[in-house]
């Protein structure tokens, strides 16, 4: 470790994902600290992760983590959690600045909100296969049971805007069908396109089962990571959003309309980055 | 060019993918072509290509390209409709080896098919938006009238398995609904994937719309390219299979266990190829 004490505390914070999903992050770092300048990248020439090894997701991660470190980022979130599941470990050992992932902020969180001790975890095939929500569980509490399921529809069927759909409702009532049944009180969206489904997965899994997302907490962490570590820009925050930027692997020019609806202000303009020359 | 006919007859063809749709292709080239050794690539970290600009996908095609001169192939199949409808023109100038792609084949087989003059074209954002193949058909037959039509979750719902499902087909309904309006005779399945559905196509269609699949009519094309150019396999086709050869850019297990489906014959394995090296 370099003393990261020296990283000045009004460098951007670097945030990336496989996609667009990541910005539902975005927006809590924005709403719980505004101070903050973003650096944003969005791997939209290779997504998804979702079902991609963990040498490949690992491999773009490390190309990730290398654009960023060059646009002089002094943290980094990764937003995406797939990528947190394969990749985050090997990152950590590489890197000297602080690096957070949405898995362990998610997973603490969870452990805390069960009365049961019995937690669900739906996400990508990467992400539920990794078990690594069970794991960071696991030894926060030792005593709990989780049961993970990959629901691989969700993301296409999000991305086609079927947010409120008889077909969405249709494909969550199969994937969670044994989840239902398994007595779980404590549901992780751990998948960064899920929180847009709330209502679907809601009214799926009933109102006795509490809905964790690993976004809010995830900012939250970073928040206290930053102050602990003596880099939180003192600055106040304002509301110039101009001043976060946005990086992606594909054409900006579709990001950017993205962006700025999920962001909820106009005129976020992105810029394309060829990501495996890095 | 280079002399062409100096390329060694019994050299390889090389048969690209984003990646496992392509099969389909390979499938048909190994029915009608038994002699010919085939080099497939699917570039499985970077699928799909459906949503994803030109330039990335051009950029994507010319690595694969790359990669498949360097395994020796006397002609190359771009057996993806988003690469064959981006790419095809670009490849063609770069390289001096035979290269055809589905689209052509399929165009006009689907302009012989017509008999109303009224064609429809299903596949992905990239295909469809492209608007290639009514180009090709109107090139064929200048007063056609061809209706295209992007849908982006048939991609997803085949890799999940749901050939023969009441969500595929209300999705289909939704998709086709106008396509079904528009007095075609005639659809195109312009994407790899879709044949593997298309009793449920045929279902929301009816039977008085004829269904075309380009792959048959690429492997008929190849052979007829091959031959052209006296550059066909004049071996006997042998039961050999295990003679082609199989490279992913993302898992091989995970690759092979499925194409071993798609194919028909146990114990293909692949091999991980770092293609943006190339």
């Amino acid at each position: 470790m370099t003393d990261i004490k020296k990283l000045s505390a009004s460098a951007p914070i670097g945030v990336f994902d496989s996609g667009v999903g990541g910005l539902t992050v975005v927006n809590e770092i924005i709403s719980q600290i505004p101070s903050e300048r973003i650096v944003y990248f969005g791997d939209t020439a290779r997504v998804p992760y979702g079902g991609k090894s963990k040498e490949t997701i690992t491999m773009y991660a490390e190309q990730i983590v290398r654009f960023l470190l060059e646009q002089g980022v002094k943290a980094i979130v990764v937003a995406c959690n797939t990528a947190s599941a394969y990749a985050l470990d090997t990152l950590e050992k590489e890197i000297d600045i602080p690096i957070i992932g949405v898995v362990k902020p998610g997973a603490k969180t969870a452990a805390e909100t069960t009365k049961n001790g019995r937690i669900g975890i739906i996400g990508t095939e990467g992400t539920v296969g990794s078990r690594i929500y069970e794991q960071y569980i696991s030894r926060i509490s030792p005593a709990s049971h989780v049961v993970g399921k990959a629901c691989p529809l969700f993301c296409p069927l999000v991305e086609e805007g079927l947010l409120d759909d008889p077909v969405t409702d249709e494909i969550a009532r199969r994937y969670l069908e044994g989840m239902k049944g398994s007595g779980i009180d404590t549901l992780i969206l751990g998948c960064t396109h899920y929180p847009l489904i709330r209502t679907t997965i809601e009214r799926v899994m009933g109102k006795d089962v509490a809905l964790v997302n690993p976004a809010w907490e995830t900012a939250h962490a970073l928040k206290d990571l930053l102050t602990e570590e003596g880099i939180l820009n003192p600055e106040a925050g304002d509301a110039d959003l101009k001043k976060h930027r946005f990086y992606v692997s594909d054409s900006a020019e579709k990001f950017g309309r993205f962006a700025s609806t999920v962001l909820k202000y106009e005129g976020i303009s992105a810029e394309t980055v060829r990501i495996e020359e890095y």
